[in-house]
This record gives C-alpha cells, sequence and structure tokens, in this order.
C-alpha cells in the first residue's frame, strides 16, 4: 500500500538537465567473464559441433539425450502442442498470426519487391530484391518465453519468402511451454531443436551434423546468447542486441488515467530494468496518473517488478508544452512511444526517432505487441536513431544489377577511365578503355 | 615474363571439393594486440575528447596541431581543391555523382517511402521512413584513398535527406588528396576533419567539443578502423566490417578473352589478397585467358600486386556446363558477380547471391565501381548471402504507425488479452481491456 515512488521532474526545473541524463543512463557493459565463456562455447561447438551442443545442453540445460536428433522437436510435436492448447487460445494465436502476416505483406510490397529500369543509352539498372535461404531463430525459454515473438520472428521471414526457418528454443529439464509450440506451428516454423544459449547460436552460425548452418540469426536472448550473437555477426547476419524495453507516453491529458497508468505499467512488468516514461504538460494530470498508478499496483500480479522498474528507472516529466515533449522524446529515441492525444497527428510529424509509434488513446501498447500487426521486434536504447523494427526486410538481401549498353560503354568508359588514373588504378581504366570502339 | 601462376581447377576432378574449399578459405581472424590498443583509443577519446583526439593524431599521422578545429577542412578549402583538378576530372566526378546520385534517387523511390493503410475497421497500420540526423563517413588516406568512396558513401545520405555528413580522412604529415577533397566538395559534405583511424571512430561515436557525435558511421578502414566500427556498433550504427574485394567471372566463352583478363585483374590490382575467380564450362576459352593474363600482366603499372593476388587467391574453374557454374557461384556469394555471357539473362533467374551482377560483355566491373549509378560498396567474403549493397535505406530508419479504432480496440483487444494471459503479462492484457467498452 505504500505509494510508488517514481521520479516527477519537470523542464522548469533548473537542475532538469542532469536529472534528465541520469534517467536516461543506462550502460551495456559488456562482462568479460561471460565475453570469455562465450568464445569458449564458440570454439568447441564449432570445432565439435554434435558432440559440444550435446555436452553444454546437458550442462546448462540439465537434459541428457544420446543425439542431437533427439533434441529436435517434430512438426507433429508442434501440432499436438497446438491442438492441447484451449480454443481461446488457438484462435487468439491464429487471428494475431494473420494481422501480422497480412501487414508483413503489405510491407513487402511497400518496400521489397525488386524495380529496375533502362537509362537513355539503354544501359539496364536497378535492384533484386531475394530472400535469404535459410534464417534461425532463437526463442528464449524460462520466464521470458514468449509466444508471440516467435510470430513476430518467423512470420516476416516466412512473408519474405526465406527457404527453411530453424527455431532453437532451450527446455531447461525438458520442460517444454506449448504456447511457444503452438506459435512455431502456427508461424510455419520448419524445424525446431530445444536447444539454447551461446552453444545454440553457435550450431546456427557454423552448422553441426544435425544443425543446418543459417544465414541470419534473429531473437533476444540474455547476455550469453547476445555475446554470442555479436560474435558471430559477419559469419552469419544478426538483427540487433536487445537492451531493456522502454515505453515513453507522450500524453496532453484527454486520455483516462487509468489508461495511461496500465500502459506504464505493462512496460514495467517485463523486468526491473525496463523503463516507462511519461511526458505531459498538464501538472494536474500527473497528479491523476500517480494517484492512478498508486490505486491500481497492489491489484498487479507483477507488482513487485513494476515497483522496481518504476522507482528504479520510471519517470513522470512535466513539460512547458506538447512541442518541448516532443522535443525530449526524440532525444530519448524510444522503443514504444504512446502519443496519448486527442490530436495524435498533430504531434507525429514531429516525431523523428521511434521504433513504434502508437497514435491515440485507443492504441495501447499491448494491442501492438500482440496483434495490430506491426512487429513488436523493435530498436531499443535510442537504436530508433539509427535502425528500424524487425522486418520483411531483415529476411532480404539485395544484388545491384548492372547491364551496360554497348552505346553505355562508349559514354561511361572515358569517365570510369578519368577516375581509376586518378585513383592509380590501371586496370579498371583499361578494362573500361577495352570497351570503347577503337 | 614469367607464366602467372593462377590455379587451375575442375569440378570434375576427384579433389575438386577440397580445393575449392582452399580457394573460398579466408580468415578475418582477430588480432588482439589490436583489439586492445582500439579498447584504449576509443576509452580514451570517450574521457579526453578533443585532446586526445589531438594526442593520436600528433602520434600516429605526425600532425601536430593547436586544436581539432585546425583540423576542420573548409568548404572553401574542398572548393580550392576541385577548382585545381584538371578540367577532365572536373568532369569526370560531376557526371560520376550525377548518375550516382540519380540511381539512388530511383532506388529512395523503389523502396524508402513511407506507407500506411487503414483495415476494416478503420484502425491505420504503416511505416513512416525518416533519414538519420546526422552520419559520419570514414575516408581511408594512403594507397587506398578513393574519391569514388566519398562520392558512393555521400550521395546516398544526401539522397536519403540526412540533415549533416561529416567526413573524417587522415592525412598523414598533412598531404591531402586533391581528388578526394573535390569529391567531398561535388557529393555535399556538410563538415571534414583530417582525423582518422579508431580515433576517429571514436569522436564520431561519441562526440567531442568540435566533432559532432552522429548516429551513423559508413566507410571503410583499415584494421584499427573495422575493430573500432564493430566495438562502437550499438553506440551508433554501422554498415558493414569489409573483407579483401572479390571478383567472380562467369563466362560462356562470348567475350574478348582480353576483356575478362584484364577484369580479373582490375579487382587482383586492389590488394593481395584481393580475389578473381574465372568459372567457365570451355576450356579452351579459359586457355585463351590464361594466355591474354600472361600476354597483359608486364603492361600493368601494378603488376606485382596482381600476380600476388592471382597467384595466391585466384582461380579458373573449369565446369560442366553454365549451370554448374552459376550453382558454385551462389556458394560463393561474390561481391562482384560478372555474367559475361551472350545470353545473360538466361543465367541470372538462378544467381541468388551477390552483392552485384554485371551483365553481358560490355559490363565490365570498373564500369559499375565508378559511374553507372549503383554503388560500389558491396558485402564481402560471401556476406551477400545476407547482406546488401550499401544504399539509401542505410541513412533511413523506420518506426512502425499504429492508431487503433475505438472499433479496432473491441476486436484486437480480447486477442491481445488471451495472448498476453498466457504469457503471464496481466499489466498487458488490462491495458487493452481498459480500452474495451464495459
Amino acid at each position: 500500500m505504500t505509494a510508488v515512488a517514481i521520479r516527477q521532474l519537470s523542464t522548469a526545473q533548473p537542475d532538469f538537465e542532469a536529472a534528465f541524463q541520469q534517467v536516461l543512463h543506462w550502460s551495456a557493459e559488456t562482462d568479460d567473464a561471460i565475453e570469455a565463456r562465450v568464445a569458449d562455447i564458440l570454439a568447441e561447438v564449432r570445432r565439435h559441433g554434435d558432440a559440444a551442443v550435446l555436452r553444454y545442453t546437458a550442462l546448462f540445460d540439465h537434459l541428457d539425450v544420446a543425439s542431437v536428433a533427439a533434441l529436435e522437436l517434430t512438426r507433429d510435436e508442434l501440432k499436438a502442442a497446438f491442438d492441447a492448447i484451449t480454443p481461446a487460445q488457438r484462435a487468439a494465436l491464429e487471428s494475431a498470426a494473420q494481422r501480422v502476416r497480412s501487414y508483413h505483406e503489405r510491407q513487402k510490397e511497400a518496400s521489397g519487391l525488386s524495380w529496375q529500369y533502362r537509362d537513355e543509352d539503354g544501359t539496364l539498372l536497378g535492384q533484386k530484391v531475394t530472400p535469404l535461404d535459410r534464417v534461425g531463430i532463437y526463442v528464449p525459454g524460462g520466464k521470458a518465453a514468449y509466444p508471440s515473438s516467435v510470430l513476430m520472428n518467423a512470420i516476416p521471414a516466412h512473408v519474405a519468402g526465406v527457404g527453411e526457418i530453424i527455431m532453437v528454443v532451450p527446455t531447461p529439464r525438458g520442460e517444454k511451454n506449448p504456447l511457444v509450440l503452438a506459435a512455431a506451428y502456427v508461424a510455419g516454423v520448419s524445424r525446431a531443436f530445444t536447444v539454447g544459449g551461446a552453444q545454440a547460436v553457435a550450431a546456427l552460425a557454423y552448422g553441426t551434423a544435425t544443425i543446418p548452418r543459417v544465414d541470419k540469426i534473429t531473437g533476444p536472448g540474455n547476455a550469453y546468447v547476445a555475446a554470442a550473437k555479436r560474435r558471430v555477426f559477419g559469419q552469419v547476419g544478426i538483427d540487433m542486441i536487445a537492451g531493456p524495453s522502454e515505453i515513453l507516453v507522450l500524453a496532453d491529458g484527454s486520455t483516462p488515467p487509468d489508461w495511461v497508468a496500465m500502459d506504464l505499467f505493462s512496460q514495467a512488468e517485463h523486468d526491473e530494468l525496463a523503463q516507462s516514461i511519461l511526458l505531459c504538460p498538464d501538472a494536474a494530470y500527473i497528479d491523476q496518473v500517480r494517484a492512478a498508478i498508486d490505486r491500481l499496483i497492489d491489484g498487479m500480479p507483477r507488482r513487485d517488478v513494476i515497483r522496481a522498474s518504476l522507482e528504479g528507472r520510471g519517470a513522470l516529466i512535466l513539460t512547458k508544452d506538447m512541442d518541448e515533449a516532443c522535443a525530449i522524446s526524440n532525444r530519448i529515441a524510444p522503443e514504444h512511444l504512446e502519443v496519448s492525444s486527442r490530436e495524435p497527428h498533430r504531434w507525429e510529424p514531429q516525431l523523428r526517432h521511434a521504433g513504434a509509434i502508437f497514435l491515440g488513446a485507443f492504441t495501447s501498447e499491448s494491442l501492438g505487441d500482440y496483434c495490430a500487426g506491426p512487429n513488436h521486434v523493435l530498436p531499443t536504447s535510442g537504436t530508433a536513431r539509427f535502425s528500424s523494427p524487425l522486418g520483411v526486410y531483415d529476411f532480404q538481401k539485395r544484388s545491384s544489377l548492372i547491364e551496360v549498353s554497348e552505346a553505355g560503354a562508349q559514354v561511361l568508359g572515358p569517365i570510369a577511365a578519368e577516375l581509376a588514373y586518378g585513383e592509380g588504378l590501371q586496370a579498371h581504366a583499361q578494362a573500361a578503355e577495352f570497351r570503347l570502339k577503337r
């Protein structure tokens, strides 16, 4: 029943900048012990393949089997899991999958198709867009086992046209999460292995006798998984290294305060390091949200995590006006940005950096997390300044296409030769000159 | 006058697979000494800013100045460099820039525009595409100082709409490359500093009093630069870590052998580690190319590098037919792929993995390197399996847009709540339920 001691700031206070920096401070320091352990695991799996995967799975997941093949989940097992969940769960998974698929199909059409044109000399220029051959999806086990993440990773890959989608998921002591397996069935995962940690990342990156090598690995994981992904980057593609999840609510005071309080909770309940921030120019409204927080928290099963997160990393910030709130939002570049305003389209054009923008009072982040359609894998820790939601584009790559016509070669040859000689690359120059008519 | 001892293989030979693996073998082992040095430099620049940048510039580039401001190249200096080069060079730079700009404008239109739609419930879904605020472009000094790379990095950023483009280029002992400065002028670089190495990457990633912090760093560099980019990844975006350059020529025997020999040279002349491979089903034609190599090499100013590269990493490979050549090409996933055939469009659909595909006898790689229009920054070392040429998309990021209508919230709410309860995230569920009409 104690009030939640969430930080309250005002941009008008003299030490605002320092206090604001403290709120934002989060450092993803790498841990040398984890790095060294992960380097070992990668080297062992690279060298010993299946044998090393089995050894680490026994050691870390207490799962002792005779072969990696015994760790594979068959399509029948996935289907059995799907059949065993409740009809309401089946319907929810299928509706969510259908909406996510439909959104990503639009995304592919909007930005993921091949294109080409010919210039006045008949030279063809363009880009061919092709799917990756095979990708790996890491799905965490344990407390952060989210079936929705299976959909959000596998469906864009599927829509992109990826030939084979390999899921890995740790099942400590053999405990399988039926909703995760059901989601894998709905999402159309090609193969699945109950392997996790750095050993799973290594198996996907290098391939073993049983687990095929993939071209890219996506999906969240713990510190070992993150370190392993960073290390295999280059050998395979990776998506991103996720930090703690964040929500920023930009409110003009028109949304019921309970709704905003619950939206702040929905981020905070993920994890004690998750961050929930409210920016609002209306002091009375901030008080109402604070009161709602205090009133609602005791009803939440995850109240301890929520409280720790709000008190450790949360903030309610009073701004001069909505314009200033937008400017601060751009400095934060939040993962999730709710524009809880009567006029969301007035403010949206000012918002330059965010993973996903939720417009209007009815758009709770949680609707976007599960089923609105857009992806819930989003850039964290300010990386929305330069990166994007996971999407179809992450499972495609592009090849430039160039077909220089004979006429085009006469125009381009002298330009290329001039620049090549300037760079001291005479073979480049002569290759262009050979194509000139004598 | 000694014949070039380039490896010759046939897919029919019994040990082909082993020999082929040996050709492909290239390992980007990290060097612990370089890693440690780079970690120090990054930490020093982060802590001491301009002072550390000055210290390292004096130490590594033998350039002793009073302030980082003295290392800035003014727009007037860039213009003076442009005015001082020959009229032919000016014209070539401007023609190349114009063609590169035009291609990247098409690219932006084809895949880089915002989109949105409303579903049957009036819910808006889409993606907003925005340029990065500020990017840094690393331009190497010394032997690999390529003005064309300035164009290829800066122009896509410009087309994307990036607000500020900061170029860094080392100028050891104060020696400036006039073509690089002229290219910076033509490409419309916003600011330029004569700083290089890991200290330049650190300054761009963290910002100093004089050098502004950027959101992404692109451009090639030596092992120190590559290690520094890898380490600051996450703090800022990076493009890719480039390996040695490669060309694969897929020939059906219809292109003059001298042309193909010169195309192989044009890759080999970059660097002793560069790789040139010919795949061809016609043994007599391979002999003609080999004879052309031996005939032409002595005329090349960079013959020593070319010979070392061809003998160390090159290969002429006889295949059963063109289909097999295409299959092998897909295993290599080359950076540059020339389809030197009378029927390039017959083979192109089979080619799934390549940075850039050059179609037909007139399309020498060098035309693409300088001025055809597409970017010459391409994925190396087989990473074309999962990555793409540098493009406008590298200087943009996307934000999902979601505006759930009141009607939409009634449909989505129960789905989200069902899944959220299944994941044990009650606040997510209640945030959705709060939006339901009671």
